[in-house]
């Protein structure tokens, strides 16, 4: 399986002033982002104008707020002005965002995600988000520490194991940051297929036959996107480097759009759309 | 050219408690909408077990004052309750909301919207979104109306005529609403070409060739989207139709989606996404 990783810019946030409307459209991101099962999102700083810092931060941990399963978030999240709209987000609904809170309803082999409350002598305790902990008998991990689970044992006492395989259905996707800038992103990272999407891309016509061979044998895709102030041929001079020869692909995903200009959020989610049915995300 | 409609069930709006945030799932539809060039977009009401009249005109006036541009906004909208969030809708950045306000930059055979504001010996003055109103040579408009214009003379005095061929850029969508169902709204009009969609539809590699086929030969084609909370399938049962038997294709767009829902708006915009890069909407 392909994992799929996508660059969001700082930028993405920058023309919004109000935290509430730059809330909402990260939550559009993150959404877009678990429809389509995106193992990554790479948030970069795109302007080395100006420093992007705050932005970067923003994003990053309300997509990480994001994607922690609800009955978390009070233990890994402080409250902090940051997440005070944080409320408006959408739920991801994903499967590991479990609706059951009832240590009733567990069933064995079942995934969850837990943190470390303390340490026992069997083992550590670790809420997974229902009545009671759950036991760990192992100790390798810390107290305050986010864990894949296995639910091993169900009933009065509940016992679990971490995990080390993959999980078998999408679980959530990492958030990672990128300070300085696209072409780092791009060099530092051993992606063995880097596309972006630009206004001034090849259409997907023209690409769709190599870049289905190239998707067929790749590891590690990169799925670059700009802002509408400021697109990738931009980001990438601005960063010292021709896009063409940064990326494998630049592809206009919204030919023929009809509004001047299409928001990261909006070319996210149709780009995904068209990997997704195309190459089978 | 297809004219391309889009149905969109009233319950899109019903499972957000709040004004804020259901204007904001409404911008999102109409960016969709203009981005991929709809025709129209049709609010249908989905659940026969409520009135939901309220819903269909919330959303109709909202897409509608959205399409409008912004000079003519005061003209045509009455400051009222459901418009009290319309600030935050996302500007649609399409050609007939231009930017330029100054009469000394409008250019013969440029297009515009207007609204009529009286009517003198000469003809009819109105309002093109500039300092001063230009003249209309006509007198077949009420005043009030809303009109399609051609700039024929600039300069001092602005002359304008309506315009009656297709203007040849994108110039934004009809909001129509069908009160009764999605069946009486498939059954009514002439569409030659329907597809809805629904995570029980085919795969889109399963019917793109014969979708390509019929959608080549058809003139106005419809795509029907449901709600997260209703799907298509049940929306059409209630309505007392099988939805196979009512539309031509019923598609999946996203195929294998790692949330447990897409959102409508979220189905709007992948869907247009995939037809666009497919068929050239």
């Amino acid at each position: 399986m392909v994992k799929l990783a996508v660059a969001i810019p700082a930028s993405v946030v920058s023309d919004t002033p109000h935290l509430r409307e730059k809330t909402s459209k990260i939550g559009l991101i993150g959404r877009a982002a678990a429809i389509f099962r995106v193992d990554e999102i790479v948030v970069y700083a795109d302007n080395p104008k100006v420093n992007q810092g705050r932005d970067v931060d923003l994003i990053a941990v309300l997509l990480e707020y994001m994607e922690t399963p609800q009955y978390l978030r009070k233990r890994l999240f402080k409250i902090e002005p940051r997440l005070q709209y944080a409320g408006i987000l959408p739920p991801l609904r994903t499967p590991h965002h479990p609706l059951n809170g009832k240590a009733a309803n567990l069933k064995v082999g079942e995934y969850r995600e837990g943190v470390v409350l303390s340490e026992t002598k069997e083992g550590l305790l670790v809420d997974i988000g229902v009545e009671q902990p759950a036991l760990l008998r192992e100790k390798q991990f810390a107290v305050g520490k986010r864990v894949t689970l296995q639910i091993v044992k169900a009933g009065k006492q509940i016992e679990v194991q971490a995990v080390s395989h993959e999980v078998p259905t999408y679980w959530g996707y990492t958030v990672t940051v990128e300070r300085h800038s696209l072409k780092r992103l791009v060099e530092s990272r051993k992606f063995d297929l880097t596309v972006g999407t630009s206004i001034k891309g090849a259409t997907w016509k023209g690409i769709v036959g190599d870049l289905a061979g190239k998707w067929k044998k790749a590891n590690n895709v990169l799925i670059a996107f700009g802002a509408p102030t400021r697109g990738l041929y931009e980001i990438a001079r601005d960063a010292g480097v021709n896009l063409d020869e940064l990326m494998d692909f630049v592809v206009n995903s919204v030919p023929a759009q009809g509004t001047e200009t299409v928001r990261t959020e909006e070319a996210l989610l149709a780009t995904l759309a068209i990997l997704n049915v195309q190459f089978g995300v």
